[in-house]
């Protein structure tokens, strides 16, 4: 979606926005913090996210994967610096067709900084020299596809009054060649900003205004904000408040937060019509939190979770509304594996489905864990128990990722914690799951998603992996309740099911005022069938870890050979426990027996490892 | 679908069957009756019906016309019955291409009797001389898609034993030639049909055998069918069991029931494989249900219902799932009006629905009663409160019909029966209305559709005519209740509503086990503006059964004229009561006035009518 459109809503709706912009970072490492970190801050409610240009080319290819992951995997609206800085036209030619691709339809025209080593700005053969060059190339080649931004900058008062006029002509140039709104540079004096705002308007200038807002966070940090190249000014003010601390970051942050959130305030009442706060992160979460805690900003619950799972925002996949429970955890490999669909499902999963998941090896399965961090995870299990034990403590949380999970396990999983735990215990080393929920409201803070007013609705449902000899016993047990539909499989992709129907089963639906039944989340053959490939591969990925022949490969991998990879929903959403009646129905079963024989034993506490 | 297909599903779950024959009547009223005993009587749970074909041309369109409707509009499965008797192959094509475009996969292929007023039977010039001939044709010319029946003639042990030969011969024949399976004439004597079971067994025919079964339900009823072309034999003792009573037709019915009753027990113990019974109806209703009781065969619940709504097996119909709710009451209009859709919504309203609807001239809107009937019914209302009147009796089951509803209310808006009649009495004219109702069980007698373990849900929904001044002064108590969506229209088609989204509203829907969400009825703008057009035209119709310048001719077109057009749905499906709750504080305002102005008086009592 177009910012501006965002602006227009939120205008229409008389709420405050704010935006936060990040910048490419140099390690993979960085990468992956930063995609973390983004992901995080999304819950802190930004209307969009903002990655800015690396002068000089080498970290631009970084910027445009940038757009794409958050676009596509993190689905939230990004806007892509673009600088006229070493870029002949047609690496702008390609920087605008990426981000088309990913669905990014937000640019930030701008000069940008002389090149790395030399002081002077000087435009490439090929390329643009001015802003106003880059805003009126990308309207000529793109029509109103892109909202672009251009660079305000507020801090024009200590200017001779021949080029702050000037200055302003630029901005008025820019703004006639097709700007739709105007990004400010960071500043950390209010008056001087409504002063400048008050000209711009003046000016003739209409487009909406965003201040850029920069958190303080550290004394030191603060004070190189003023040498950089756009050499803030300082008011005096701050640094009486500040100085006096500069030895103590809390306090520092502490005061400062509350000097901006005073400007920020001043800002938004002063009659120049901003509405929005783009917050320069740094990369960093804890001063932006602060300051929108500070200023009493909250996220709107509504804008934030439209479907259970996180939507993409690259074209194609906008509809999308279903998908399989099976890659809940696994999203990257979800969108990678269907990104050459043509069509996603939108509404019902069986109607728009192209014939086929991409194969493994187009997006090569890995753990995500380094080898040490997987040792230092997950120890060097010796025996089955070792295993079930690391199963168990991942679903009370006490441990923080498995090899089929990246991320500890989700808030609503905690309801069924316990008993999640007690069937790892018994053997049945679950992988997925989701607790039954009988029409929370959309709003409820654990089960919600979508829009107001609506209610959710979930059916019960384990993935698991389990001996062939401990499934046997089990299975008794589930064919007993009517309500549970289960698909069976082996490795080489052996199907049993009891399920009569042949389309999707919904898991996961919600019901809101004034629209068709959404129903986001299923389960069916053929995705499971896709996904088992991914699910054994896993295992295969951990057992790796350990050296060959050591103990810890040959039980992980023992085990992961002989498994069945079972689903199981109970339909009936009404009674939250049943989906879990078999399993403990199969441990009273084993607790009553006088003696235990030396194969249940085998069964409970070692199936795989003998 | 096939009947073979319905037998193999019967056997495989060791279920008793039974299926219903009708013939087509002489008369229009006595086509219209026949179809709505065919309605009622499908609550007996036939597996399907069976459309005798008759001799001579003139009523064989009928027959097709009888598939076709039967097929559509009532939605269940048929069989057809084609005879060689003056039918030449061009004849026998068409009526092959009518009943494939209806639907219609099952034949039962006779020779037939003799042409009225001819002795013997002779083919036509181009026709077709034995059953078997006309087997063989349907196979060549369709191959599999008809599963063909032919005739089984059991009173065979009075015959010589070569003709008994050579009958049987034929048979074999008629089974070798491509028949799936035998109907048999009707007969009284158990023990001759399951010796003629026998012997067809011996001769190696192993198709499925299903006995003719033919009520008792009067004497003279009972030994026309001796004398029938068939001549059935009757068993010594029905005759002294019967004609003791012959005057006295309830105990005829009684007695008979129990023989017949006794016969079908003996066959459907018989190891002969016989699992279903053929009732000849003779377009009756009592000797069938009698029958039906008294051998304890209860319809399966499951079968009845699959949607809310009947649905259509044209063979284009057959995947449709959803349908607007506004011709709830008016199926045959809808069936008319959406015939030439290329596809039907499946699953998504949105997806599949074809651009229009088609125009109301080309089915043509009419009241169901005659000028007479409509009179008897409504009377000649000459005030408003003389009409409000009617329409609060149709609600609460004292009137069996209203212009737009030639049925009385269905037993589900029972439980708002009282609601819906004062709020009828404020003087909102409501035309369709469905309760809330919140996850009951999809087998609960009331609500319950779709498969079994399943939950049924609905939003409270109000359509109704109201004068425009009435209607201003209920909006703000609707627009005090976030949970309301609504669509007002006048006649011309002035479209208003609070509605945000676009797409659809499913105001029914029900979950079951393995499936997706099932959204069968839904509220929209498009549709309800191409229902508008027929709901209005219903009130002129009304208004033009009296004579033009008669009071009531006035009132009436009066009232339509002015009226809006309003559906109101209540969102939030947890609290049936709510959608009436703007009704009652407008009750209430008006009545705590202390003094009723002139021009609320017309408002409540009279305000269409001055």
């Amino acid at each position: 979606m177009k910012i501006s459109q965002k602006i227009q809503q939120s205008t229409k709706e008389g709420k405050v926005w704010w935006s936060f912009e990040y910048f490419p970072p140099r390690t993979a490492q960085g990468l992956q913090n930063l995609l973390d970190r983004i992901e995080r801050m999304r819950g802190l409610g930004p209307e969009f996210i903002d990655i800015t240009w690396n002068a000089g080319g080498r970290t631009s290819d970084l910027t445009t994967e940038l757009v794409k992951t958050c676009q596509s995997t993190i689905g939230i609206e990004t806007c892509m610096h673009l600088t006229c800085t070493n870029m002949p036209s047609e690496k702008v030619d390609i920087a605008l067709r990426e981000a088309k691709l990913s669905g990014c339809r937000n640019i930030l025209a701008l000069r940008g900084d002389p090149p790395a080593g030399k002081d002077d700005w000087e435009a490439v053969e090929g390329g643009f020299e001015h802003g106003v060059d880059l805003v009126r190339y990308i309207r000529k080649e793109y029509g109103n596809y892109f909202d672009i931004a251009v660079a305000g900058y507020p801090q024009t008062h200590t200017l001779p009054p021949e080029e702050r006029a000037q200055e302003m002509t630029y901005l008025k140039e820019k703004v006639e060649a097709g700007a739709d709104f105007i990004f400010t540079q960071m500043f950390y004096d209010g008056d001087m900003f409504i002063d400048w705002a008050h000209t711009v308007r003046a000016a003739g200038i209409t487009v909406p205004i965003v201040p850029g807002i920069m958190p303080i966070q550290t004394w030191n940090g603060f004070l190189r904000a003023a040498t950089a190249v756009a050499k803030t000014i300082i008011p005096q003010s701050y640094l009486d408040a500040l100085e006096p601390y500069k030895n103590n970051d809390e306090k520092v942050r502490e005061i400062g937060t509350k000097l901006v959130a005073d400007m920020c305030r001043k800002i938004l009442a002063a009659p120049i019509g901003v509405q929005g706060l783009h917050f320069y992160t740094m990369n960093l979460e804890r001063g932006t939190r602060l300051l929108l805690e500070e200023l009493h900003l909250v996220p709107r619950i509504e804008t934030l979770k439209p479907l259970p799972w996180r939507q993409s925002l690259t074209p194609a996949r906008r509809s999308e509304t279903i998908r399989p429970i099976f890659w809940a955890n696994r999203t990257k490999s979800y969108l990678s594996r269907t990104e050459d669909w043509d069509e996603y499902p939108n509404g019902r999963f069986g109607d728009s489905r192209s014939p086929a998941y991409g194969e493994l090896d187009g997006y090569g399965v890995s753990l995500k864990q380094t080898r040490e961090d997987a040792i230092k995870l997950w120890g060097h299990p010796t025996t089955f128990k070792e295993i079930t034990d690391l199963f168990e403590k991942f679903c009370l949380n006490q441990l923080s990722a498995l090899p089929w999970s990246d991320q500890p396990v989700l808030s609503e999983t905690s309801v069924i914690a316990q008993q999640l735990a007690r069937i790892n215990r018994l053997g049945f080393l679950t992988i997925n799951s989701q607790p039954a929920v009988n029409g929370e409201r959309s709003d409820d803070k654990t089960f919600g998603w979508g829009p107001s007013n609506g209610y959710v609705y979930q059916k019960a449902y384990l993935e698991f992996f389990a001996s062939p000899e401990l499934l046997d016993a089990l299975i008794p047990h589930i064919e007993r309740d009517t309500g549970i539909t289960y698909y069976i499989t082996n490795r080489r992709g052996d199907l049993r099911t009891n399920t009569t129907s042949e389309g999707p089963n919904a898991v996961t639906w919600g019901v809101f005022p004034g629209k068709e039944v959404i129903q986001p989340t299923i389960v069916e053959a053929i995705s499971f069938m896709a996904w088992k490939d991914e699910a054994y591969e896993l295992g295969h990925q951990w057992a790796k870890v350990y050296e060959p022949g050591s103990p810890s490969r040959k039980i992980i991998s023992d085990i992961v050979d002989n498994a069945l990879l079972v689903n199981i929903v109970q339909n009936d959403f009404h009674s939250p426990d049943n989906i879990f009646e078999p399993f403990f129905k199969l441990e009273e079963e084993f607790s009553t027996r006088r003696t235990i024989t030396a194969n249940d034993h085998a069964l409970i506490t070692n199936g795989h490892a003998n």
